[in-house]
Parts: structure tokens; C-alpha cells; sequence
């Protein structure tokens, strides 16, 4: 693929995420990452210096979305940017994708969808998780009934050191097993109820807990927290026929699939037994490919190919409503709302 | 020590708990167990083989509770049959040890604090946590100050197996984490909301979520259930200068004291600065003694020695106070309780 | 099961594994636990007060030995103590159940073989870890060739604190490792090499290296040691087809087993390629039966039935022999040495 | 800095670890990477896509080596290659980083070592781990004392997948133990007995173990192999006072020290007594950038500054001789053989 034929990108945001953008981009030949903005001149430096390829390094984003020769425009900048960005590029009739969440409000969110309607370019949402196959075993898993009667989720996704000031752990951390959980259970929850607490800056919260409750009883609980000491991205899957632990950092044991239960079962005279099964422990092999580098390729191949993406804009919306409601449950202490 | 000289001991109830409380009884020179009663003849049968000092086997509790020449009785049977049999033995002279939770309710406790304080008798609850070496080191931590400010706790208690059907995951997981907590921080919560799930059983609870809100902004969130895939025992305690991982299960380190930590400090300016620091992480040894040793241990000589018991009737009421309150909150859905 | 039923046994020793013979063969209801040796007072007060049903407590073995109503010995003395212990119950015509190593050399394990013969009566060696359910799943694979051509073997059985001063780490831990290899391979090795180096006694090895040569090119490499920071008990397996890592002190995951291997294949033009595999790993439900409750149970059954045990005299003989050839192969600098 | 300041730096193989030398490289401002070499047209292909400053690409390394614009070179390539590409390259009077180890004899060593002094040549061997802040870490608990008397390492080092078919796992893994130790000890051992097993590949043993003998019975012991189903980078040191274990693939904890020792200690009488102690364990905060990161810089510095690196041509001589020593042990069938 020669120069002229790649896919002409630039890159909005070198903070935390963008320099993995920016690395995996560059490693993918499809695309020429030609252009990138920052607002601090030490980070665009830096940039410009590791990958020569950079035309145009630009303390304002602006520029690059002025500029006619870039194809597609990604966007990792701090959440509250997102929609005055996202909304500019599209309307620059650049293709976007954006990091997480795709805006701050649902109402946001359809603007942002209808923009890109109108302009017909592709958006989409950077749920990364939606491109990790350990995510899509879990999936396979559910859909064909390998865990039997779903009972619950629980998700710890806590560290330190992220401490944001701006947004709270609900919309900086929970937007991960937000689209995860819709990803799985290829539904909205009904209900979502939340709590959080506040220590390090007031009124934003560094610690959640929410639960969301999906039809036929199956519920998850996220815990978000930027106040830990140990890096955790651990999902547990109960379900009446097996259980399965997703750890994603430990390298090994991505997934265990125990083989263990507890259910009922009527028997011949009317009367329920319970059933508990503990048996072997089963580890997949899982393609251990950076799922940043699907996620990207994915961008490219529904650009050039003119096709939705998997997480696009309406994906990116259901993720919001699903915050939308536990921030308005967190503000209402707890409350059980439903997803609207 | 002579035989004659030991205390005499009945144990009510050898079925999941008791065998552990007998062994450890056994083991202790300064008592002799000398009856059992359980209302499973093969039960009976078995623990008379393994300990030939049993003079008495018997299926009803009354044969124990009306036996002239036992000093003391020790009552681990199902939790709602704790309120009789302790008021039973209580009422006919003898000390007792009973399993968490005291009773169902605060009322039914008070009763036994009464009765307990007219016969002049040692009543003491079996919190067992609070006889572990792991918990004597955090509270320790805690009280001179190590962790800095306190900021949250996180239990999780979960395995698979001990299915209940008669009480709910609340009353028959999280007494452990409640008298963890209250021994931790030497004070009753202001406020409790908790949330349950029932899967095997309508209405009784296999998965429970609580929020304990302590005074000065201090919150310990609990997860307790019976239904995953592996045995959990862990709590984290998070301050704004040190971080404690409590680990039951793991024999080699219990205990990971994380120098790290998140705060905000005001600079000469009068701004205000968020400090990250991440260090060293400290395993104390810890004393790998079984706590229920300590215990029992500690029972006898409150009784030879007529003293009450760390974990004496209050203690075991502040339990059920609080356990009570989760209880409220779990039929209002998730409503936050004051801890009456 | 009346008690006169019961095997009467005796125990020659309550120092560190004593006890827990004795807690097993107290559980076991085919067996009553009537007499105890141990030079140490304080250890036969101690055995007493646990174990009411024993009659006879002596400082002196002889006692034992002498005593007519006993059917059996169970030895748990210092190794070099075994020969002339276990000569004097055989002709005393007791059954014996005596711990590892059965004696200090082929010879003395020869003429206990020859005595057991003559007095008609079981001779047992302790090797646990053959009635260890883990050991036995790994023998089962390596039966119906599971693992592909069998590669090597490495072991490492190590911890801080049981340092001897009579007999080196060779005699104390290896026999173990030695035990199930010639379990599992169902065959002697042809060669040993060994070394080894006292730091703490002077002539005493502390930690030692042995390498077992078996036919076609199967090796096996065992390190003990009792300096060192943490407790292992692991074993690796490789072969061809699949891997196994057997950790017996892991309770979630005794043994994995991995879909991984190389091999050489020859191709259609007589070329050979590598051929590399990396797939799912595998953790079979292990019984967590104590290995040492079937092994006393197998001890008894023996007894009763007259039949050989499956450690018997020649399985401990086989043991002395490598063992042997090791010391031997200590002195000479670590010389390949065949087995005799 | 400017381009024009910048060292120009060719890279000579684009294999298995040269990717990371490339990467290191391309983010050190200091140098510019401008040339590569490498047998296979199609990572030429891919090295020149990545790195878009690279202005050469050649099949052959001597288009490299007469290129007079470049300043230094570094060698990735085969081991058997490594003594005639170093030789070539510092004739041409380019400065060399060559990867591990040095050459294939100590001969061949020497002249290279001879060659870069008369040519006023850097040349620097890439023995990493003494580029590690862990190794550093344990330098200097050895080096204060803490301690104790040393009593022993060992070493497992092993994996699978990158088998190799053209030197041993001696040659190919051990060098890394044996650069770390020369490093710890700070001395040569005196002896070395090694063993080693083919399997896959006649005549190339996959397997090794090897027994270096410091003096002041300081041993250590070296397992490798690429015949595994884990990858492990693990080393245990055992002194008489604290014994640390250096887990190089664990993140939070590469460094454990356990505060457990035995000794023997003189008491009044002139009676010795065994002090076995087994106290806390401490994982001090080791910095976690790539060690490789540290070694390329400290390669641009030498060069700058015309100094001697740390790990100079005498350097990776000493652990040829080392290697030299075992391979010829091997060849005895494990001899305890002198380092000449």
C-alpha cells in the first residue's frame, strides 16, 4: 500500500491515551498519522519527535480540524471536550473516533449521532473493551449457554494514580464495564442505582458503586476507584452451570471458566432439591493481541469501506444513558432509577 | 491441671462450626468437653468416636441445658434457634459462647444481655475476627495513626458452597465483616444501605451489597455471597497515606501494608495540591495461631476469672444493630438507615 | 465396628509427623490408637491429654515393642533409628507402618524385606505422596500417553526451618521427590548424580541437586533444601504433547496442565520441522482428601487382608537404592553413578 | 539537541530482540537511528515502516559497516555471527553494542577486546540485567551486609518457544545468570560443573544446569531451558540473615525480602546453637523503567564521553570464560572444572 492510499489521520489529545493511539496507528499500515494537536508544547514535542511522519503539530485543535487534507480526526482529549470537538470534526466533514464516553449527556450524544448522519462519516466510541477477545469468549460463553441461568456480574476496576479532578470515577473508570456488561448481555439494564464518596477533591466522587439490573433478574455491581493499592481489572460471571473470573492483568489466566453451580431442580415428587457442582477449572487460550490495535484497524476498515462501526454512535449513547441514570441515582443517594 | 479442676463443657450443635470448636476445646487443657447434643444421631455418633472424654450424647439441646454438672455451654447451631437455647442455658446457670449473630433481632439480644447480667453469667458471642492477630495488627495500624486518614474500606466474602435457605447472605456472611468493622473503628456507623439478591431461593438472599457510613466522611462497603467460583476473604482499607490488603486466605501474606497513598495539602499560595506517593509495600509477620484458639481460650478464662468477654453481649448487640438496620434497608430497597 | 474389632496400634514417636499418624488413625474407626512411645515426657503428656483412649504411654519403644496385645507399629523416629525399630516390631511380630526413608542403606532395607517375610507380616513405608490424588492423575497421564514422549522432570521441594543435623537434605527431603518419580516413570532410573553443600553443620548437606537419568533419555532434576524463604512443593513435568505443573501446596490448582509442547516432525521430503504449540490450559478437580488418611486407611486394609501395600518393603528398598547411589555419587563430586 | 548533534547509529539485525534495541533507541533523543540491516527483506520492510528516519536498508551487514556517516553500531544477530560482525565493525572504527554474549570463545573475546583498544573504540556488550534498578537493588543488600553470610542462589530461567537450533540454552539463556551473578558477586567463581539434556534438536541441549562455585562456599545454581510451560525469570538468594527472591516478571513485587535466616552461633559454653528466625517480609519500590532503556543511554554516554561502559569487553569476556568453563563441563558429563 503506497503512501497516497493510506487513510490521512490526526491525532487530537497527547496525554494519558493518546500516545497509545498514536503508537498503534503507526504501526498499522493502512493509515499515515500526518497531524497531531496538544495544548502543551512540551508533550507536541515529544510527539513530533518520536514519529517524523507528524506535517502538522498544532497547540490548537482547531487547526486540525481546518485542515482539508486530513481524512479522520481521534480524539483523546478530557471527557467534557468531547462534544465541541467530536461536533466540530464531524461537521469539518471529518470521521471521528472518540475516546470514552462519547459525551457528557444523552442529549449530546444524539446530536453528535444525527451530526454524523447528516454528514455521513463514521463515529465511533473508543470501548476498547469491545474489541479484547476475552470479552468476545465471555461472549461466546453466554450466548451459547455455557454459564446456564445468568445470576450476576461483579466488576473491580480500581488503582492508583489516575486521580481526576474533573470528572468523577463513574464517568472516568465505569464507562469500561458499562459497555462491557451492555456488550454481553446485549441489552439495557433497566434499572441503575449508585453511590459514590468524594475524599480527595470535593464533589467529585473517587469511589463508586453501582448496580445495575438487567430483565430476569440478572444484576451487576461495577466498583470504580481511583484510591487503591493494587491495579485491578477483575470481572466475576456467576451463572447457574459455571462461573468465570476475567483478570485482565494477569497475562496467563486471562479467563478461568470454573465449572461450578448451584441451582434448583424439581424432582419427581414436587419437591426442589438444591444442586451444588464444583468440578475442573478450564483457561483459554486468548489471542493476546493489544486490543487497541482491533479497535483501530476496526476505525480504518469502516472508514475505507464506508461501513458503521461496532461501537458507534448509538452504542456510544446507551453506554451515556446507563451513566446518565447512576449519576442522577448518585445525586439522589442511591436511588433505584430506571435507564431512561 | 486436674481433671476435676477443668471447666465442663456441653457443645450444642456439631454440624458445620461445631467440629472446629470441639477440636479446639479439646486441644485446651483448662476444659473438658464433656457432652454434645445434636439432633442427628450420626452426627452424635461420630463425634463420640473422636473424642471418648464425651460422657453424654444426646439429641435434644434440654438433656445439656438441665445437666446440673456442666459449668459452661457452647451453642453453634442455625442462627434463628440462637435466641432459646441461649436464654435456655442462660436461665439454667450455665456460661455461654454462642455463634455469630447473637440473635435475629436487637430486642432478642437485649433480652440475653439482661438475662445473661441476672444470673450472673458470662455471655460471650463467637466473633471470631476479633480474636485474629491479622485484625489485633490493623486496628493497631489504624489507632496510632499509620494509614493517615481514613477513607474507605472494601470487604469481599465470597465462596462457593455453604448455600443457606433458612437465613440470608447479611445475617449468615456479613456479621464477620460488622464486627471487623466495629472493632476496626471503635465506633457504631450512622448510616446503612444494603442490597440483596436472591437467586436459589425466593427471598432469601444469596448476594449481599452494603454500605456502612461511618462518622467523619469513613465508608466500608461489603460484598458477601455464597455463590462464586472461588473462596474470598479480603479487605482493603484505604487511607490517604498508607493502604492495608487483608487477605485471610493467604497464609504467607495475610497482611500488605502499601506505603501509598492520595491527598490534598494547601501550599503557601492557598492553593491546593493533589500529592500522589507510591512506595514500598511492608508484609508483617503475623501470628498464624487459629484465632478460634484464641477464642475459646479467652472464653474459659473469662469464666474461671468471672470478667466479661471482649466480644461479650454489647459487642454481639452492636452486631445486630447493625445487622438489623441492613435488614430495613434491604426491604426499602436499598434505602440509606440510620443505625438505631 | 466394636472396639474389639479394632486394629490395636501403637506409635513409636510424636515429634513432627507423629501427630499427625496419630490424628489420622484416630479418626479412621477401623483402628484404635492404644500405645505411644516418645523419649519426651512432655510430648507423651501431651499425646495423652489429646488421645484418652491410649492405655500405654512409654519413654521406651521397647515397651511397645514388648507389649503382646498390640497388632501394630506405626514408626515416626529419626531415620537412623529405623532399622533397628522396625527389625525389633517384625520380630515381635507386629505389622509396621514405618516412615520414610525405610532405612540408611539397601542392605538394612534387604534384611527388613527378609524379616517381614519370615514373621509373615506387612511391612509399610510412609511414602505419602503415592497415595496422593494429584500424583496419581499425573501417573494416569503419563499412562495413556497423554503428555507425548516424555521430556523431563524438575522438582523443588524447599522451606526455612525443619534444618536437621543428622541426616542431610538428600535422605530428609528427597525421598519424597524420589518416591513419586519411581511411582510415576514405573521404572529405577539408570544413573544418579548429586550434589550438595553444608553451610549450616559442618558433613550435613543443607541443599542438594540430583539428577536422574531413566531409559530414553527422561531426566529428572530434584533440588531440596530446607534454607529457603518460602515453602515449595512443586514439581514440572514436560513432554512433547503437554505440560504439567504439579504445586501441592496450591488448594485452587494442584495441578495444570498445558496444551504445549515442541516436536520434530519429519516432512514429506525427509526434511525435519519444529513444530511449537501453545493452547488452553487445564486444572483438572483434584480430591483434597489428606493423602496421609489413605494411606493409613491402606495400611489397616493391608493388615486385615494380608495383603502387600503398595509402598511395601521392596517399593522402600527401591527408594534406598537411588538414594544410596546419590550419597555415594555426593561423595565422588557429583559423579554419574549407575543404581546399583 | 539538534539532528545534527545526534549520534547516527546503525542497527544490524532485526530479529527477535532487536525490535526492542530499535524502539529503545528511536525514543532517546540523543541519537538518530538512520541505518538497519537485516538478512530478511520483509522486517527490512517493516523496520523501514516504522521508523520513517531510518535512511538505509540493507540485506547485507557490510553496507552498514562501510558506511562512513554512521557513528556506532549495534549487533543483534546470531551469537556464531557476533565475533566477525564486532571485528568488521570496529575496524571500520565504529563503536559496537553487541548483544549477548560476546563471542563464542574467550579467545575470540580477547581479540575483540584488543581490536576496540587499538582502534579507541567503544565496545559494550548488552548484558541487561545489570542495567536492572532490581539487580542494583540486590548489589547493594549484598554489598552492606544485610545479609549475612551468603549461602546460595539459584536460578530458573525458562520458557517456551524460542527454541533454538544453532547454540544450547547454555549459550543462549545462561548468560543473563551468570552476567547477574559475576555482578553480584563482584567475583569470578572458581568452579563450574554443568549438565545439560537435548531433546528437540541432536546435539543441542535444551535443557541445562549448571553449579558455579564462588569462593567462601558461596554457590549457585542455574537452571535454563525453553522447554516449558511457563515463562520464569525467577532468582532466590540465601543468606544466613535474609534471603530475597527477584521475580523479574512480577510487576508489584520483583523484589521480596524475607528477614529469615539460620545460623549457627558460639554461646558462652562453647557449645553452638542453630538460630533459625523467620520474621517480616519487605518489597521495596524498585523503578520500573526498561532496563534497556538505561543500557542504550549509558551506550550514547560512553561514546559521548569516551568512557569504558560498565559492562566493557572485559565484561562479556568474563562471562564467555564462564560460559567457556560449562560448555566444556558439559562435554565431561558435569566435571567440576576450574575457570581457566
Amino acid at each position: 500500500m503506497g503512501m497516497t492510499d493510506r487513510l490521512r489521520l490526526g491525532l487530537i489529545g497527547y496525554g494519558y491515551w493518546g500516545p497509545n493511539l498514536a503508537r498503534n496507528f503507526h504501526q498499522l499500515p493502512e493509515a499515515a498519522l500526518v497531524a497531531c494537536a496538544d495544548m502543551d508544547a512540551g508533550r507536541l514535542n515529544e510527539v513530533g519527535r518520536l514519529y517524523p511522519s507528524l506535517k502538522q503539530l498544532a497547540t490548537d485543535a482547531r487547526a486540525l480540524i481546518e485542515n482539508p487534507t486530513l481524512d479522520a480526526l481521534v480524539i483523546a482529549t478530557p471527557a467534557r471536550t468531547h462534544f465541541a470537538l467530536v461536533k466540530q470534526a464531524l461537521e469539518a466533514g471529518k470521521h471521528v473516533l472518540v475516546e470514552k464516553p462519547l459525551a457528557m449527556s444523552s442529549g449530546e450524544a444524539r446530536t453528535l449521532i444525527e451530526c454524523a448522519r447528516e454528514q455521513r462519516r463514521v463515529l465511533m466510541v473508543g470501548h476498547t473493551f469491545e474489541y479484547n477477545p476475552a470479552v468476545w469468549k465471555i461472549r461466546e460463553l453466554i450466548q451459547e449457554g455455557a454459564l446456564g441461568k445468568l445470576y450476576y456480574f461483579y466488576s473491580n476496576r480500581v488503582n492508583l494514580g489516575r486521580v481526576q479532578t474533573d470528572v468523577n470515577a463513574l464517568w472516568s473508570i465505569a464507562p469500561h464495564d458499562i459497555s462491557i456488561l451492555l456488550y454481553l448481555m446485549n441489552q439495557m439494564p433497566e434499572t441503575v442505582a449508585a453511590r459514590g464518596v468524594s475524599y480527595v477533591s470535593q464533589g467529585v466522587e473517587d469511589v463508586i458503586f453501582a448496580l445495575l439490573t438487567f430483565p430476569e433478574n440478572v444484576n451487576a455491581h461495577i466498583h470504580a476507584s481511583w484510591l487503591d493499592p493494587s491495579k485491578t481489572r477483575q470481572m466475576t460471571i456467576v451463572g447457574s452451570e459455571k462461573m468465570v473470573v476475567y483478570d485482565d492483568v494477569d497475562p496467563e489466566a486471562k479467563l478461568k471458566i470454573y465449572d461450578k453451580g448451584v441451582y434448583r431442580r424439581g424432582d419427581a415428587f414436587g419437591e426442589f432439591q438444591l444442586r451444588v457442582h464444583s468440578g475442573d477449572i478450564y483457561i483459554p487460550k486468548i489471542d493476546l493481541t493489544e486490543p487497541l490495535r482491533y479497535e483501530c484497524a476496526h476505525f480504518l476498515e469502516c472508514v475505507r469501506e464506508n461501513k458503521p462501526p461496532r461501537t458507534d454512535g448509538e452504542n456510544g449513547l446507551r453506554v451515556v444513558r446507563v451513566l446518565e441514570a447512576a449519576q442522577a441515582s448518585l445525586h439522589q443517594n442511591g436511588a433505584t432509577l430506571p435507564v431512561a
